[in-house]
């Protein structure tokens, strides 16, 4: 019973592919995969203002409600649906909605973060961090922030040098020694990508 | 025709667990799989002496006939049988003997440097990088150059600081960038080995 779902991670920093890289597997395998992001978990924040709420630190470990994650993928894995949280960024808190999910065959956990926490490391069969250079994942967020975002120039490059960065460094870069494997350039590497599409190909067919 | 052979590179610095890998792989695949190791095409330098061939830089890229073993892997993707050198560590110097390899489903190719000539990466299908701690990797070249091979704890740190540490900064590490996936730990990472393995399970039925 255990063992069919497999849970897949997809970590690496800001703009780094790991959203890419998802949504090809999804592309391929449909809906016998689920995607559950580890930012749907950011912490409810009733207790603050809009304002209070802007400033906090949402590239650190303590923004997020990891333990209602891991309860979640507990219940997925012994057969049962969720009520996973969704996040609203236009009012910086979570939404009063939620999602069902019920367990599908594969489920991907995607998020910065998600290899920072021993015990959620623990709950994920296989976990993929995908790596890219540092240079070429700010101007991603450039263009994603800037362009299709609407946000000034000056503000992301604020966040970024900020909490962005130390951030990365502090949690995310470290966390990367918990992967299973590394995937340079996530979702344009044809060669992991058939790899990966492989290992699922045989969970699915298998169970 | 030519894509009925898979040829698979597994690089790494000295002491990362390539070995181990290619091992792991061979008792999963017997002799669907033949490896061949880039040591094995050091250049031949019978215009030395043998003092003069035991101080040549072997971490270097130029110690390596590549323009040979690229040559041997486009005769086994075409079909045909090599005549691989074979390096001979007592003498410093290749062996007058040498090793018929038939073409086989999977070739593997092993050796620290395989991945920095960009043209020897293009022929390999998959590149695979073992990466492995610094200091992981001393402890274990100290423990099979000291312990199995019976040479001194002084020699093998004058040689790692002299020759071995610089060259894999300025060319082993950097070639990490043209590998297609990463490996943390070689032959130890059971996920990393299932995906490998389901892939080349996928090239030898389907081929």
């Amino acid at each position: 019973m255990e063992d069919k779902i497999l849970i897949i991670g997809i970590a690496g920093g800001t703009g780094s592919g790991k959203s890419t890289l998802t949504q090809r597997i999804v592309q391929q395998f449909g809906n016998a995969v689920t995607v559950i992001r580890h930012d749907d978990y950011y912490k409810a924040h009733d207790d603050l203002t809009y304002e209070e709420r802007t400033k906090l630190n949402y590239d650190h470990p303590n923004a997020f409600d990891t333990e209602l994650l891991m309860r979640h993928l507990q219940e997925l894995r012994a057969g049962k649906a969720i009520h996973c949280p969704i996040y609203d960024y236009s009012v910086h808190n979570r939404s009063t909605d939620w999602q069902l999910i019920y367990p599908s065959s594969v489920i991907i956990v995607e998020g910065i973060l998600i290899f920072e926490d021993r015990r959620l490391c623990e709950q994920m069969d296989i976990k993929i961090f995908v790596d890219t250079d540092a240079d070429i994942r700010i101007l991603r967020r450039i263009r994603r922030d800037v362009q299709e975002r609407a946000r000034s120039l000056d503000s992301v490059i604020t966040q970024y040098l900020e909490t962005v960065k130390p951030m990365h460094e502090q949690f995310v870069e470290p966390s990367k020694k918990n992967a299973d494997i590394i995937v340079p350039e996530g979702g344009h590497n044809s060669v992991a990508m058939e790899m990966i599409v492989n290992r699922i190909e045989k969970h699915i067919y298998n169970h």
